[in-house]
């Protein structure tokens, strides 16, 4: 038994404490019209986007045999911010494909015995649908499926127990929003604006990626101690694809406009995401010391949403991944206000995204356990 | 890694589509006034009344200095058939007290460095209601907490990776009913009557014990293959306090009586429960032999609604266990008016509770793997 149980148990206490003062937004539960789980193609266009990759780190940099052993033969995978399917059945089926072709190239005499078991573990916010996510499970999947509840901003397993991790669209999650962009008397005062991709004040800009690192650092010291030696974590988050925010930012504005809404609530409310560069990812995994960097790259994954200009269905996806932190902050029917009119706004985007258009961009990254 | 990894998967797939033919039944969901979060105190009692057993269990018969090593340190526990709280929670706490206890006792040279990492997962069918059991976690818990969705008469984890399991008022729900018991021709025709309890025929007992002897072979060969040697199971089942299944039976007839409903319907219809007795649970031990016996018997636990004869609380709590089978044989609308109509008895109930006073009694099992 490792020496430090006691300290490992102090921070689990701090992880919860810290887990317990965040607020959660999940993507919109159930399976109706504007849920989630019919409403991921975006998330789905930036996973397929990775698979590709995701098959040559298994491949490649993978080494199987020292994870394994005669006594364990179990595969650990851990989804983090997996949501609620669709796209999480995908990725994880997608990784159990290559890990069984690596077994097969590593333990090729006798490769009928070499196959472990595979376990994988669902992580979301304890307020994420695990009810729809396990009711979704696939019939004929050949793992053993787990659901854990919590903040991937904490502890969540125990030490030395994930042989490799995954998480797609989900750290440019913050865990909470900077308090300075709220701060009248802030030079981060992000007024009328609901994000930093449309502030020109580079004090917003900074606010986000200070709180990006923070939460990084706490994501990558969790996931040092859950990971075994020798085990993989892959990262994909979008990087370009948001600049459709604004849209929603200006639907709320209109309300404003109208009366119906009060400025102030505008001037309070910033949307908690961080599209994190290469250069963002690599100084925060450099600073924590514990994995090496395998591959980290902007990649252009193909996206139908995007080259089709098919501006009502991105429109209705974010509505699937905002609608928590939209009506949070400003209510039901405002929030529902605040969707419809950019829905309806879909042919003007749609016309602005031929004329400006921009390739569909994201971050893949493969870290390894040192 | 082992041998039989090829057999593993094969039997994977077998337990998997076994899994899919049944029907599950949760308790009743949510925290409503009738739902099993908020009447669960028959439960509790049965729990209460094993806790010191399986306390001496732990800290007499569990050898943990033979599971853990410098290379595990994670103390891996299941709670089989857990719903959605408050139960499982206090069953958990009290079973990782006694193992840390028990780690004092066996590591008593440096006892600050030897308490292991727990890691905690609960198991219930597909259907029930995790959401609510992941919000109602213990903010305080010292366990990483997990959720498992699928049927405990079928594998569950990776072979070897649980330490403890425990299982509470669980192991009495069959998989599913007996086919000769609704079958006309059958001596096994359970006419009029909704479970075995009642019935003077031999021939619907039988049927029963039949059905439960497959489940739980079943079961203990899927529990084989999970827990490690050394490994400890504790199983939990009421034994005599469900005789007031009658009541719920006489008000289906009264309905039938008064031309509400079909009797057919009622002929169609029986409980899924079987009680076994010690001598059914070492006939099914004995015959699978993984594990040894450590303790079998049958204890008389504390029971306040029985000694109070509070038929009020007792038939509201025994609604919220059986809302879901009646429901889906006879509706909610027959299902709810059978419930008020047994609960609007409750004074005559509580009456024949005093004439006819049992002592409540249970099943207590303490198995090891071999």
């Amino acid at each position: 038994m490792s020496n430090n149980c006691g300290r490992e148990k102090e921070k689990l206490i701090m992880y919860q404490a810290f887990d317990k003062m965040q607020r959660h937004f999940p993507m919109s539960a159930g399976d109706g019209a504007y849920s989630y789980s019919r409403n991921s193609q975006l998330q789905r266009e930036v996973l397929d986007g990775a698979k590709e990759m995701v098959r040559d780190a298994i491949i490649e940099k993978l080494d199987i045999k020292s994870l394994l052993s005669a006594s364990i033969n179990t595969f650990r995978i851990i989804d983090l911010g997996c949501s609620i399917g669709p796209n999480t059945f995908s990725a994880m089926q997608h990784i159990i494909e290559a890990v069984k072709d690596k077994c097969h190239y590593q333990f090729s005499a006798d490769s009928s015995n070499i196959i472990p078991e595979f376990q994988v573990f669902f992580n979301d916010h304890v307020n994420n649908d695990f009810n729809t996510l396990f009711r979704s499970l696939p019939v004929d999947r050949s793992y053993f499926a787990v659901g854990v509840p919590g903040s991937f901003h904490g502890r969540l397993f125990p030490s030395g127990s994930i042989h490799f991790a995954h998480s797609s669209c989900a750290i440019h999650w913050l865990s909470k929003l900077p308090e300075m962009l709220l701060d009248e008397k802030s030079p981060a005062w992000n007024k009328g604006l609901i994000h930093y991709v449309d502030a020109a004040n580079t004090a917003v800009v900074n606010a986000y990626v200070a709180q990006f690192d923070k939460d990084m650092e706490i994501f990558l010291s969790a996931r040092a101690e859950e990971i075994v030696p020798g085990g993989m974590m892959v990262l994909v988050s979008p990087f370009s694809g948001y600049r459709y925010l604004k849209f929603f930012g200006s639907s709320l504005m209109d309300l404003v406009n109208e009366g119906m809404l009060d400025e102030s609530l505008v001037d309070a409310f910033n949307v908690p995401v961080y599209f994190p560069s290469p250069e963002d990812m690599t100084k925060v995994v450099e600073k924590n010391g514990c994995f090496s960097i395998e591959r980290i790259e902007l990649t252009y994954p193909q996206s139908k949403l995007v080259d089709e200009a098919d501006a009502k269905s991105l429109m209705t996806n974010l509505r699937a991944v905002l609608e928590g932190v939209f009506i949070n902050h400003f209510g039901s029917k405002i929030a529902d206000e605040a969707f419809s009119r950019t829905i309806l706004k879909s042919e003007d985007i749609s016309a602005w995204m031929k004329a400006n258009y921009e390739k569909p961009c994201q971050l893949f990254v493969v870290l390894k356990r040192k």
